[in-house]
């Protein structure tokens, strides 16, 4: 099996990136396509192509593909379709699968959503080789999550399973681009704590460097460095951020009982400023039967490859049958 | 397999009943034991299977058993075990499975807890013959609930997968038995909406013949009752209860995506009471990619056997291999 590979691509709103990789997570082969030169979906399909052929040309000829995993916003695991995504221009449904199959006919093709490749790249290349229940949840613009139960990834009866960020975290609570209010993603993402602290900056008097950086600059990195700095507003931030983030991942762990839940993304790059109040809060609300049962943990993923690692582990998980499955309905 | 039979076995705090149940559902012999009268754990079990051993025999000898499967509060369908269930006077954990194979050395017997084993009932025998994806929600004196996902019982790492009705509803809301606050259980369950009608008999100068009943004797089949004669704090009660157990089946919705969610138990005998607030607020909390994706249904399992049926379900479970399954790890 060692040269055995598989190719993972993330399709994101402003760049597109693929790799080659092998069982052992090492990335052979990488290059991107800018994924806003394309208003039509064949064009970019066209490009993406390319990019591939030429990323396994240069991998090498002593390296067989196995198979080809695309994470996607909005990407269907059942139905191998990108479908109405917010921040991408190809609107309503689109056949990801079919599409490049044309180009790729001899190799099998899996699309799932970004925060289940996560997910996926966690059990194949990170921290949970060895775990069957486990949740990964993407603290990045938005909440996203995935979920394996019993060694497997839960896609749900539509192939939608795992969208945490929409659960309500407050009632009535600020606005979410899904159109409803208080959404958990409108609190625990980067985009969340950068309003949490606008709002703390508006109604505290206390000092703080946040109030240096224009409105428009704050982002989680500069609250991370402002925590870094004891400055009283960011802290409070991720206290407030993690207070939320902890209540709905107990639960999250009564619903499905996981072992552990990994933290990744932008904002879990803060470390124990956001580990330490989401670990309180959790343990808090935790119903005594679950209580020192799942773990808070970091991803094991390297992130700067994290994405493509994520979705190149689709195919590794459809390869290796002994304790790792795709749930049955899937489109392989 | 026209010859084949399981046994179902529902411990209770008061009542346990045990059935010989063929694969359509049919209860061919039934009996019960007052679990009152077994201070002692080895007591009990010798009588309930003395009582297995009769019913058997009732059932006749054309008959074979393919297992047994015991439904029980707090049952570990991983362990075998009870585990230091509130209800029972053996506290701990009792190994279940263990003691009761002593008498059935030949027989494979597996246990889970009440809701899972609901969850069971309505695929084997019920109205989900044809679902994959599903949660069935009872609400009884508590709220518990089992989800089948992909096919099969969500066990979770410790077996303890389920407990919706230990999810937060209400935030520093109404104490409950598992010693937080504002658990959903406290308020959607026949239990809850007492309580929420015994609130809104104090904050409410409305009339509503629940004036007349004493506090004490107020029930979930009274305030159905009421509500039938169009009872102001009767029906508030119902919408009230509905608006919360709606928002929280919308969100875990979210979660495991399924195609349909089944009410059981006393407060479903309300039908549309329950059902059309609940349907409401879920619709209303929604996101819009799950939106007209799950219906919310009454369960099919008769109910004046449903305890029995679920847990004779579980053996048939591990039988019919085609589309069912039990979770990997289970403890058969």
């Amino acid at each position: 099996m060692n040269n055995e590979v598989t190719v993972g691509i993330d399709i994101g709103g402003t760049n597109s990136v693929a790799g080659v990789v092998d069982r052992t997570g090492k990335c052979l082969a990488k290059g991107s396509i800018d994924t806003r030169q394309y208003p039509e979906i064949e064009g970019f399909i066209e490009a993406l192509a390319s990019l591939v052929k030429k990323l396994i040309s240069e991998a090498g000829v002593k390296y067989k593909v196995k198979g080809i995993g695309i994470g996607a916003p909005n990407g269907n695991c059942k139905r191998g379709s990108i479908e109405n995504a917010p921040n991408l221009k190809w609107k309503g449904i689109i056949p990801l699968k079919e599409l490049m199959q044309k180009y790729f006919n001899d190799i099998p093709i899996l699309i799932t959503n970004d925060a289940n490749a996560a997910a996926l790249g966690e059990q194949v290349y990170g921290n949970a080789k060895d775990l069957s229940d486990f949740i990964v949840i993407t603290l990045g613009t938005g909440l996203g999550s995935g979920f394996i139960t019993a060694g497997k990834l839960m896609c749900g009866h539509d192939g939608f399973a795992g969208e945490l960020g929409h659960t309500i975290a407050v009632v009535d609570g600020r606005p979410c681009g899904c159109g409803r209010r208080g959404c958990l993603e409108t609190y625990a993402s980067a985009t969340g704590i950068t309003k949490t602290v606008i709002e703390l900056l508006e109604i505290r008097n206390t000092e703080s460097v946040l109030r240096n950086v224009l409105t428009e600059g704050i982002d989680a990195k500069k609250i991370h460095e402002a925590a870094c700095l004891n400055d009283p507003i960011a802290l409070e931030a991720f206290e407030f951020t993690g207070k939320l983030l902890g209540r709905k991942l107990a639960d999250t762990v009564a619903i499905t009982n996981p072992q552990a839940i990994f933290l990744f993304g932008g904002l879990a790059n803060a470390g124990e400023y956001i580990f330490k109040p989401t670990r309180e809060s959790m343990k808090k609300n935790m119903m005594n039967i679950f209580k020192d049962t799942c773990r808070l943990l970091p991803s094991g993923v390297d992130e700067n490859n994290a994405a493509i690692l994520g979705a190149s582990a689709l195919p590794w998980k459809a390869i290796i049958k002994d304790n790792l499955y795709l749930c049955p309905g899937h489109h392989i």
